[in-house]
């Protein structure tokens, strides 16, 4: 072996020398974090960008010295990114990540367990499945749930509606995963409300019944599945022969925040033998406050919960769950494999790549678990009350100002608005010119096909005076047009 | 706002205050792996690792000091994980990860980008589209390729297919994401060999074809996919009017490391106008060398290739990529969302949830350039080849004893074998003793029904010496039963 000595440094080693390297490391990654940023972003262009990144050559013949490295990231890279936590940055549910989690996340990856089966994960086997009953029991479910830990809200959505379709195809007699999709499914739909996020329609299309076979439901003035709505729907694919095999409810749609009426979509689905799925990858959060939680109540009756880590709990990506009302559901996905999960294992060894999607899967449940026992329920419940205030206060004054427009009440984090005298294009100039100059940014979505804006507090930090400003500015902007 | 102060502690801040608590905390979590292993694993049992991780509440309502929480996942979780920088850890492609990609998930973490937006992601998504053209000249594509990363093998398998799927469906004029199967796709076939990751038969079923349309051809005594048995399953499927839609070799099976004969296999595909998938999880590393590259010659055929950055290029989970040779292909995919990719950005704005079947989703890339960076061609091309060696040697080693058969020449970094005077069952109890134990972490599997044990060398470090010490331990063992 040539180079035993240079390779040792590259990897990895709990040993003392090894320790303090990988803590000397990452005190420089720590470093390198800190830019000259003025506001949420640089105002770099993306031709500009670009340029910077492409100096860098990914891979030199002979390497270079890591924390050469690591500073080159800083000033090309960590410089010109958006900051979640700059109060200015309001687009999208993407949040500041919290202490606890981002430090976890270095012993994640200097760990590197595998959560696919136990022998490349014993004791974070453990972990997820605690983290997991956690979950399901902050959800109201019975003892029989359980859940797996999913890369995002889209992932989960696609594993909770995968399981529904095997759960129609098994009362038919048939392994869908394994036979494929039988003559009866073009006859099948999941019904959801026109404001549910885009996965589930992609989940359809991924799963062979395409996104048509997703039934739009009108949604109330709030954003929310309108149930007359959904009962006429559902008169007419009984007139049609049609056949809803899965209820997808949102609770905390993207851009309204609005919250479907649970407990009555899912008596529907029950009635009707259907899979009950509730998206909560927003509003899922809610159940940690007592103040808030009522507002999912229903949720409890789903067969699956999407609930996603990286959005309300302040998880650096990638963090969603998938949690299932009945840990038996899982046996519907389960294939064995001969290297993986044999099914002979010793007592206790669980194999959770039984019950997911993917193989190899990191251990996000650690920087989890290492989050909310720093923050602890009082606090983590009290951030999120403020948030919902902080929305709340936000959308009283779009209705007290003669320059905007309220589009919906906001139920979670979520304002969307437009502006009386301005116009589609104008609502996207203001958007685009404060999002190139690095001022804000800030949402743009269409609400019922009418252009809007959208502000997304994720920030606890954020306050009543930075609404205000957040507010003049985009108004000043809409005024100089 | 009640709490700004104490909550102010929970976030990241990158002033300067912030960045020293950020790196005192790091220091901590650094402190936190220094745990007493002795081997690859503790001797825990599940129901011990279970009694130990649940006196841990996952949310108690006033929160735990941070440097408290992170000892207590020290003692409770660090220190009863697998280590897979032990030499004795050498059951599956579970790699022990490098310092400039372990710090580097500390920065991606705390910058918190998403990569479904430019407006989450600025220079993030250049950076990603940097490290696909630079895997796609490497593969040897030509200069319209590009690609996107994935939570996984598994994931970038499944999103291959699907534009499998896509692009045969579109043939017949049909969009599938949008209007679902179409009647013709009963006659739809995946081509696989039979030792082909069981991702391609659950993309099979997750797609809504089933396992059952993976037409599974026969290998040679290598693990590669036979020729002559490819062309007797194409004869049988026109015999049948059954339609090859997609060609998926394997380079670097799962057990054996055996590598398809891809050129071969990616001209049958050209001739039926099929798409062709390369599965290079494993072998996808073999372009970083020029002693290995010639093994995977044929992969610049592809339409589509995976490649595991958490495999050979001892990045922590999750790091996986899809690279095109046309990004034109990734039209098949893309939906536009009002939220998040409208089309009516400007100039050089690239939202790349328009080529990746997830939404939010990490900056992975960062810890691969950082890594590559660091380590540089030579050193990693020469890791790559000792670790080959290393599998050579030990295959060498079981030919030579009289302990073990040898079940397949070494054509990566795995070696599979058996034991003439060992039954299945005496194989089982070998792996679940030194599993249940701490004292390796041993591969076990099938080979065409043969019980079978397996080692996998992901280890630079690891030298001939450890070889014979584990061949040794092993053959004890068997001895013993």
């Amino acid at each position: 072996m040539k180079d035993a000595a240079a390779w040792r440094d590259y990897f990895v080693a709990t040993d003392d020398e090894g320790l303090i390297a990988l803590a000397a490391a990452a005190s420089r990654a720590v470093q390198s974090l800190d830019q000259p940023r003025p506001g949420p972003r640089t105002n770099l262009t993306p031709a500009e960008l670009r340029a910077r990144v492409r100096a860098l050559d990914v891979c030199p013949y002979e390497g270079v010295d890591l924390s050469t490295v690591l500073d080159e990231l800083g000033t090309a890279v960590w410089a010109h990114g958006v900051r979640p936590l700059d109060v200015a940055c309001v687009a999208h549910l993407h949040p500041p990540s919290v202490v606890p989690a981002v430090v976890t996340e270095l012993s994640i990856a200097a760990a590197n367990q595998s959560m696919d089966s136990w022998d490349q994960a014993p004791v974070a086997t453990e972990v997820e499945l605690h983290l997991m009953d956690f979950l399901g029991e902050r959800i109201g479910f019975p003892a029989s749930a359980s859940g797996v830990m999913t890369s995002g809200g889209t992932a989960s959505n696609v594993l909770g509606l995968t399981l529904a379709r095997s759960w129609a195809a098994s009362k038919v007699g048939v392994d869908v995963l394994k036979s494929g999709l039988p003559e009866e499914a073009r006859r099948w739909r999941f019904v959801a409300s026109d404001q549910a996020h885009f996965s589930v329609q992609r989940a359809a299309g991924q799963l062979g019944l395409g996104r048509d076979a997703v039934v739009s439901v009108a949604t109330d003035s709030a954003g929310a599945m309108d149930l007359v709505a959904l009962d006429a729907a559902l008169a007419r694919l009984d007139d049609q022969g049609l056949i809803p095999i899965a209820f997808s409810a949102t609770a905390g749609t993207t851009d309204l925040g609005a919250i479907d009426p649970l407990a009555a979509i899912g008596q529907r689905a029950r009635e009707r033998g259907a899979w009950f799925h509730v998206d909560a990858a927003v509003a899922g959060a809610f159940v940690m406050s007592d103040a808030l939680g009522p507002r999912v109540s229903g949720i409890e009756l789903a067969d699956s919960v999407t609930v996603d880590f990286h959005k309300l709990w302040w998880q650096p990506f990638n963090a969603s769950a998938l949690v299932v009302r009945d840990v038996e559901h899982f046996d519907l996905l389960r294939v064995r494999s001969n290297y993986l999960d044999r099914g002979d294992e010793l007592e206790g060894m669980i194999n959770l790549v039984g019950r997911s999607l993917d193989t190899s899967r990191r251990f996000d449940a650690a920087k989890v678990v290492a989050s909310l026992r720093t923050i602890g329920q009082r606090d983590f419940a009290a951030m999120l009350e403020h948030l919902v205030e902080l929305s709340d206060y936000c959308a009283q004054r779009i209705e007290q100002s003669t320059d905007f427009a309220l589009l919906a009440p906001s139920s979670a984090v979520t304002c969307v608005f437009d502006a009386p005298a301005a116009s589609a294009s104008d609502l996207r100039r203001v958007q685009q010119e404060l999002l190139a100059e690095g001022v804000m940014v800030l949402g743009r979505t269409e609400i019922r096909g009418r252009a809007a804006l959208k502000f997304t507090f994720m920030n606890p930090l954020a306050t009543r005076t930075d609404v205000d400003q957040l507010l003049d500015i985009v108004a000043e902007r809409l005024r100089a047009g």
